[in-house]
């Protein structure tokens, strides 16, 4: 499929348009700028984490994003079931694999919960998705010390078994599926100077997979929307405090002109 | 009783002359947002939740705030061990009944909730209130899918027979109880774009209750100055992000001049 | 040991340059507010609190910062735990004593964590670490009801009893330890206003204690940086919500010319 801004144009206004309940099950840190995040798209976002309700919450949602960034095990209980009943919906499950990698409690748990769903998308950096590929890890606590580019390969090896896009995300980003393989060059420095963005763009693709089938399409139209939005934000910050409320203002307000604009999409060179 | 602006400013100096200790026990996604709400105005929050601690806490607290936007079974415990404790002691029990009719456990919970203590308050949206009072639901996710009208006669219903005020916020918002019916008509479009500033109102709620002994008047003053600082924020904000930070700033600055000039309060209409 | 303007410049240069990890099992309301100073400053934050996982984390962190604003037995088990491992490993371990003497449960869990580890750095208000002592507590939820001048003694008690640095904090910083006491006057009455400041520090004390094997002007390092950063944002403030904003902002773009002409540091006038 080709993909140019008119693409993702037509989701953003998708997403506005239909307001998808997102379900998330995602850490501590990050739950209000991403419930926020949400917001300022024009999702609709949820918060749910108790094994007594997860199922019927995954049963209203038009995504569910799970995102292990602070996890124990009444969570990942709580995971796997939701994973579970969304996949018998069949909504878009998606999957973000903080810190796995760091710590091998975080590394085997990701990889039991990647056996409880048909995925739509797995989003990373690159040491992370270099570790769930089963590869020699380089995390460093949540932050990644590889280069995006040196985990394209493991990011296809996941495309290809379990069947979803993945993207790798870093100061440009990489999406693959069986589909294709894009590179979004935009973004911002200060970007991973605020807490939580890389589980920002996670949510987004949730938001985005709910009103667009094609999973690579939909995910590289939220990374797009990440990175104009940050860029946008940056223009008007003084670091790294105002740049966290700047990329809300400018989720909020993105309009497609900027998107036509500022867009730097292409495709990735072939494996 | 007459309220107006004269009695608004009243109760808000008294929160800034008590700096009222708020015991929350509430979401994780609003943690931060209500502890710097109740800062703003000049209250003093603590969050607790063990079930080691809650019924100490609440034994030093002037109010005690419980929101189950992120529920699950230790939380609920603590939740009714703390209401129990209030009770006892004689402070105000606000309830939030986040998400309720959203999922089955949710509304369970909230409804088992209702009968462990003698409430001050109950806030929530139209949706959630229709469903707390055990109409068909219409709540999607933890967004209201019906308008505030519609659940004026499940308020009204609820107030009856807790014996408490109850709030329906939303672009009017109505507060019912034994004693009289309000309409706070201050707010603005932007404010349900941030995540928890209905958690917010909540708390607000408790931090009023616990200065002013008619639960009636401190809800609708509550909610006077929630709808007025929204108001002040929305017109110095470009978007979400910088609603959140100018709705703090405009409470802690929020004067008896601003109050006046702006309130748009008045009786409802008899049922 | 003299400290200057000097001491803390070098020592804010060495955490920008090796953005040392730090582990951090600290409370819900404060978590997205600390990772975004811990990133701002330089630091690299992680937060991670299941008993399966925070001996590895703090295997491959650079200091362990441990605060108990929100605890729950689940919880104090991983801390006990995670501060066992990171004596195991010779780094250092600071706590956060927030809640001390508010309830007896806060009290007996911190004591009980005073046990295991040879800490680096103790910080909290003067009602929290008066508590912490053992003498007549004061603690109104997590605010001070005492001056900071009051507690300068049990800070001296514990700095010898457990061979740390003890930092009260109050518009008046005093840190103590064997080697020394200091009295750091930077700061701004807005910063109270904002929840989660106090926290903050201790987390910088992590960061600045990971690079500094002196405690003591290690943690008045940190504490003159949080200082002088907030005065820097609350002159660019309206109130709360934009001082939290300006905050990060300051943290992040402080240079050595701020840091020399600002500094208000004096020796604290012996016991």
């Amino acid at each position: 499929m080709m993909l140019s801004a008119k693409e993702i144009i037509e989701d953003l206004e998708q997403v506005r348009a239909k307001a998808p309940l997102v379900h998330n099950i995602t850490n501590y840190v990050v739950m209000n700028s991403t419930a926020n995040a949400l917001l300022a798209i024009g999702a609709s976002p949820v918060m749910a984490h108790a094994a007594e309700e997860v199922e019927d919450m995954a049963a209203i949602a038009s995504a569910l994003v799970i995102n292990i960034g602070t996890l124990s095990e009444p969570w990942v209980a709580a995971m796997a079931r939701a994973a579970a009943a969304a996949v018998a919906r069949g909504i878009p499950v998606v999957y973000d694999p903080v810190g796995v990698g760091a710590t091998p409690y975080r590394t085997r748990t990701f990889r039991a919960l990647l056996e409880k769903a048909r995925l739509a998308v797995i989003r990373g950096n690159a040491s992370e998705i270099i570790a769930v590929a089963g590869e020699r890890s380089a995390t460093r606590g949540v932050d990644s010390s590889a280069s995006a580019e040196s985990a394209v390969d493991a990011a296809r090896c996941l495309a290809e078994r379990f069947g979803c896009a993945v993207c790798v995300s870093g100061p440009t980003d990489y999406v693959v599926s069986a589909g294709g393989a894009w590179m979004v060059l935009n973004g911002h420095p200060l970007m991973p100077r605020v807490t939580g963005l890389g589980c920002t763009a996670t949510a987004l693709c949730g938001a985005f997979a709910a009103v667009q089938p094609d999973r690579l399409r939909a995910t590289v139209a939220a990374m797009a929307v990440m990175g104009i939005a940050g860029e946008i934000a940056a223009s008007r910050s003084q670091g790294p405090g105002s740049m966290q409320v700047n990329f809300l203002d400018a989720l909020y307000s993105l309009d497609s002109g900027e998107i036509r604009r500022r867009l730097k999409l292409s495709a990735a060179p072939s494996a």
